[in-house]
């Protein structure tokens, strides 16, 4: 068994978050919480202080955490780099997991990575920082996940990975029904439960172009060599295809305490008792078809934000989430995310190999020019 | 690289020993044939040895053999145990696998198993030699070969495995219909392209039955872990389930080249030009389903010997292989094959732990009974 490893939880209250500290109330004989931090929810993380009794904290309103002598406050960075931290886990969302993500790197950490957006809009900088320290970082998405599974124990790199994609809830709309979703239907994902942004992204493909970009960067594959396939029954998380045509696949019922366990128990695995062993006379059939570009124009241009580089992911990030915010607040169409999106990324004048502020600055930029497009739009 | 590693084949002219050796005809940098071994095909064998001019030779006929000064003819056992061969490619038919791959076990090689007969009649003796000598064992069959893909890396057991069948050409037929199959029919595999006999065994699911054995011994899993499903595909051919739930896959068009070429140059893979890699536009969905136990007795049968254990599961492969001959000859009915074996394996007087002699001599009583009850039958 070994020590036990001592976890920070980055974005507590989240989904990640919450799953997080489910698995690890199971295995408090391999797993210790010795920080918190979350961002808008005081009430849960008051609980979970209560719960897990964490020596750090961070809430995003300092003043409004009740005083507590047991806890020490500290930044997301402070956190995420603290030297009796064993395991990062940064399941923060958007582009606030960028900063802390960069801390943990530097410091060496192993981080239990949930947040797609630090290594979209600074795969370069956190890949060579984590290199030159020594740090690991463990995919949490489920189909980095899957993939990191099936590569385990192969000596050569692969040829080809498949990520796996549901879909989402409009997966055979038109586009002129798709210009009516409205925000509820938006919501309903057909298999997975999760954040509102990130379901939004689902429902876009979004979600999937910025796998792929985090794919390039976690596997150290060029983009021609990352596919995507519409897979409706979400059974196959990701494939990976060697030199030999072999393919290995990774497969289970959508269940997020799966990744979170093997990211924190690698290269053990953890019982996980709760999920249901797939029941193959369930199952009808597997499918699997290339997603339909015109659709869902969003992965199109994720992939080619991320093959240009530089600057034109951390555009295509604060973009997103901007326009997303604004569907999500009933301004603009379903449709009208992948339009902004795509507008902000033609106007955009990149940087190559952009340092961090530029990074940040980018993803300014772009969310304003969002707001400032939208004016028109809504 | 390394060194070259120096093979023997034994069963040159079967369906493996020629892909095999089509294998190593494209990676002479690699693999070096030392040994070739044959039972019938004199012309093919002549050939071969022209082709690759090993040093030492095997004939069943030993005078058919033309002489030649720059090979050296040995019995099987020898071949398989001499201390040139890196690597003993164990792809004859039957139970004349058994003595070489025992005889390989104890000289500590590397063996490329593609024989099923030797680990089902006798595992026992030949996993606890192979533990004792060294020995390693390299699956070459395409569920097996899966299974070992999917483990590799893993810190753990699974808890269970997942062997795919085609389901032969017979998968949606009745009693009644399976009755009146004729042999051309059974010699028409959906899928594969094997030899006769294990074509056969492919459309009476005894084929299935006796990989479930032999993956018991393989992997040391209880049998009640071993699970069957048909998958009429043969895309994925076979899966294995962790503690966690997570499921892995190995997946690719039907192909022995792909899993002997594994064997050969594992942990490494080989490049595999000839095989098209997986093109999901055309994989419409991937199916799997129970097998039909009444529709299939055979793979019950296999189950319930190699459950038992002692002699049981060599009077099963003795059974099956004077069966099939019986039904490959006319003399039988399809339906006869299984009959034949379940009266065989009920009158059986096993022993429990048995050594090799009556290991054979079980074998040998189960064929002949098999003629004699087939008497009264044809």
């Amino acid at each position: 068994m070994g020590d036990i490893k001592q976890l920070a939880v980055l974005g507590s209250t989240g989904s990640i978050g919450r799953q997080t500290l489910e698995v690890v109330s199971t295995q408090s004989h391999r797993f210790r919480i010795i920080g918190l931090a979350a961002g808008k929810n005081l009430e849960l993380l008051t609980k979970q202080i209560s719960q897990f009794k964490p020596r750090l904290v961070h809430f995003q309103d300092e003043k409004a955490l009740p005083a507590n002598a047991k806890c020490k406050f500290l930044s997301l960075e402070e956190m995420a780099s603290h030297p009796e931290v064993d395991i990062v886990v940064m399941a923060t969302s958007g582009k606030w997991g960028l900063q802390p993500t960069l801390a943990a790197v530097k410091a060496g950490k192993k981080i239990a990575l949930a947040n797609k957006e630090s290594l979209v809009m600074a795969g370069g900088i956190i890949i060579s920082e984590a290199r030159r320290n020594g740090a690991k970082i463990l995919p949490v998405d489920s189909e980095h996940s899957a993939i990191w599974q099936c590569l385990e124990g192969e000596t050569g790199k692969p040829t080809r990975i498949i990520l796996t994609a549901s879909g989402g809830p409009f997966y055979h709309y038109s586009q002129a029904k798709l210009d009516k979703v409205t925000v509820e239907q938006a919501l309903k994902h057909p298999s997975w439960r999760m954040g509102r942004k990130v379901t939004i992204d689902s429902a876009t493909l979004m979600n999937k172009g910025l796998e792929v970009i985090e794919a390039h960067w976690l596997f150290d594959l060029p983009f021609d060599s990352i596919n995507v396939l519409v897979h409706p029954q979400s059974i196959v998380h990701s494939m990976v295809e060697f030199s030999d045509g072999s393919v290995k696949a990774q497969l289970s019922y959508p269940d997020m305490h799966l990744p979170i366990g093997y990211a924190l128990s690698y290269p053990e695995r953890l019982p996980n008792p709760q999920l249901p062993r797939l029941n193959w006379e369930g199952i009808k059939e597997l499918t699997f078809t290339p997603p339909d570009p015109d659709t869902f124009p969003c992965l199109k241009l994720a992939i080619e934000a991320g093959k240009k580089g530089g600057t034109y992911p951390a555009v295509l990030c604060g973009a997103d989430e901007a326009a997303v915010e604004l569907f999500l607040a009933g301004h603009i169409k379903f449709t009208g995310i992948a339009r902004l999106v795509g507008q902000v990324l033609d106007e955009h004048k990149a940087i190559s190999h952009p340092i961090l502020d530029e990074i940040l600055a980018a993803d300014g930029w772009a969310r304003k020019e969002v707001k400032r497009l939208a004016g028109g739009d809504s």
